[in-house]
């Protein structure tokens, strides 16, 4: 059953993970040296499949149209939402005979690693592909462990990456980052997976970049009582049934609704068909958490920094000028996080773990990096001669001065 | 002597730091168990000071006039740059019932870290400190070591820093990641520091945001033969004078140049005051590459991705439209790396160590986040239903199915 508790009565659980960093290292090492051959032995080894060749051949995958047609229409909303996160860059003219810019430059090649198994997930494929189109990459790479699901190559196709690689863990994060024979060195690394595919990004972080490495989903729903509690169990256990580490946090100020949302999760969760894994995350890592009033719920709210948070209060848009610290925000009661894993259009990856203080979600932000640039006359640069010696005279770097100086003289 | 060699024959060297992690991690943990009397322990041993606060007690720091008018042209230069990096948000209806959009919040407490000795920059205080301001972050603490130079005083109270503590080192970090009983919790940490710091940042990166972890300083110069060697010897040895492994490198078709910069950087050199330094930076780090042509220069500025990038050539504004990897771009024979470091306003903590390809310099982005939102109306979550259940289902999760399916009926 899920506890019904007082605010202070409840933490976020922290998770820690096994230390796999050596086994990371000797694959990173080994595929950085061997490229494509090493990358095979470790899918014969793991994945227990000979491959011939490493890129999957562009092929029709076996879906429905029916499939390809709902896969197209999320696209489309991905799509709409991240083309109005591009920024321009900028250029200005402070005074005569100096201009000031910032260029907005996307990246040349990304690679999204895509989980294998029943976690392959076609949506991570779109929420991760699509920022990256938007941006411009010029070259998108998926990796995904053999046997790959036609679903997958679908939505990479739909998405628009540009090519797919049958590799998963820590050899695939090396051959992305790295490069191989057949695979290209990528100039940064996204996508979810397991605690080596994690490691194997923080272990390749600067020479590549990575996008974050998440912890376990949660969501934190604040209702009113006049919430139907059917509805709220049912958002609790879409988030549940993720992982035996998700968690779901309901607050409510209604004692009433606390109860019958309470018998309502138990109820759905005998009906659900991965009950085992949504009891344990149910039951570990969730709760009901009673308050007062709801003026006390929004600041529970931002100091959990929730990486989903739904509103289902009366007036949501109101109530959402006082959060500071969430991944995604759902506004109303009709607005459930499925709605925004899949197809709204805003991204899913979200930061977690309480990281939504300091970040963001996934965007066409993390797919582009600027550069400024600068230029003065000559005229410019003796009107500020001065300050920039003194300045770095009072620095100690005189070296830096003297570069001003010499063209005193020009 | 530096060298001068073709394009092939020069490499980035790659650091490698000794492992300092254990001693850190202890320092990490003491700091968040103990508080400020741990820190003042670990200052009392490492920076021989007793302190009876941390925090700085404000003062109007001891430096004249002209000096802090000229941190203040500096700062309003800074600030001119940093305001045109600031993003709103958006919001938008792709159809009636639905309306999405993404908000940018500032951080809300972020701390920077300021080296102290003689590497204190008061440049890197306005540096870190303007964009935290020009984001809008509510609290920015500055931690630097104990005997604070007035300079770095003078320069926090000019950006607008909130508060200083005289603290440095890992205790430092541990101090703003965990919060004291005086020093703020921050949402997150910037600023350069030695292994230390970088070890203690990359150790609490996950609980609080950090910056990056900066490698050696470089510059790349594409010169071509219409170039004053003196001027060009000089911006080397800017470069080169701020550690021994900092890296300078010119790129030119003019073997008559080479020769020429060759000479001037060894006669340049012996009238340093940080001769030893720099000497050690130019026969170590640094080269002249003699190329064909220019158009080979630009393919070799783009691999190496450098911090600095120094265009002395007759159209520097077409060159740089080839340029896609670059910190900062400084354009023209008139804009030496100097100009930038203090004064033009552009930031001057830039990516390091090929990391330009993946990463920005230093900006407002750096100090705000991003929260996504979404509305449906109840039409609008209907006409949507069957695809995100059938998203849902394909995906193989029923529970995320039902939460849109128990809405149908309401």
């Amino acid at each position: 059953m899920i506890k019904i508790v007082r605010a202070e009565e409840f933490r976020r659980k922290i998770v820690s993970s096994p230390d796999v960093s050596k086994v990371v290292a000797e694959i990173l090492e080994d595929v950085r040296l061997r490229g494509d051959a090493a990358v095979k032995e470790y899918e014969e080894r793991f994945d227990r499949v000979k491959l011939e060749t490493l890129e999957l051949a562009a092929h029709t995958p076996a879906v429905s149209t029916e499939y390809l047609r709902m896969l197209e229409r999320a696209a489309e909303n991905i799509r709409a939402f991240h083309e109005k996160q591009r920024h321009e860059g900028f250029m200005f003219t402070p005074r005569d005979g100096v201009l000031l810019g910032q260029r907005v430059i996307p990246l040349d090649t990304v690679g999204v690693y895509v989980p294998g198994g029943t976690a392959a997930y076609p949506s991570s494929v779109l929420m991760n592909v699509i920022p990256a189109v938007v941006a411009g990459c010029r070259r998108i790479v998926v990796a995904t462990p053999p046997r790959v699901r036609p679903e997958i190559v679908a939505a990479a196709k739909i998405a628009g990456a540009s090519q797919v690689f049958q590799m998963g863990g820590a050899q695939a994060v090396a051959a992305m980052a790295f490069g191989t024979e057949s695979v290209p060195k990528v100039d940064k690394i996204t996508g979810p997976g397991n605690i080596y595919v994690a490691e194997a990004k923080r272990q390749v972080f600067g020479r590549v970049g990575i996008d974050m490495v998440a912890g376990p989903s949660e969501i934190l729903i604040i209702a009113d009582k006049d919430n139907n509690p059917v509805h709220l169990a049912a958002d609790m256990l879409a988030q549940a049934e993720h992982d035996k580490l998700a968690s779901a946090v309901l607050i409510t100020d209604s004692a009433d609704l606390a109860e019958k949302v309470k018998s309502e999760v138990e109820r759905q969760l005998q009906a659900l068909p991965r009950e085992e894994i949504a009891r344990e995350a149910i039951e570990n890592n969730s709760a009901i958490i009673l308050v007062e009033n709801l003026n006390d719920a929004a600041k529970i709210a931002d100091d959990f920094a929730p990486e989903h948070l739904e509103l289902c209060v009366a007036e949501p848009f109101g109530f959402m000028t006082r959060i500071h610290n969430a991944g995604s925000i759902f506004l109303g009661k009709n607005s459930p996080e499925a709605l925004g894993d899949y197809y709204a259009g805003a991204n899913h990856v979200l930061p977690t773990m309480g990281t939504a203080r300091f970040s963001s979600p996934l965007s066409v932000d993390d797919f582009v990096k600027k550069t400024q640039y600068i230029a003065y006359s000559h005229d410019a640069l003796m009107q500020s001669a001065g300050d920039i010696e003194a300045f770095a005279m009072s620095e100690g770097l005189q070296g830096h001065a003297r570069s001003i100086t010499v063209r005193r003289h020009d």
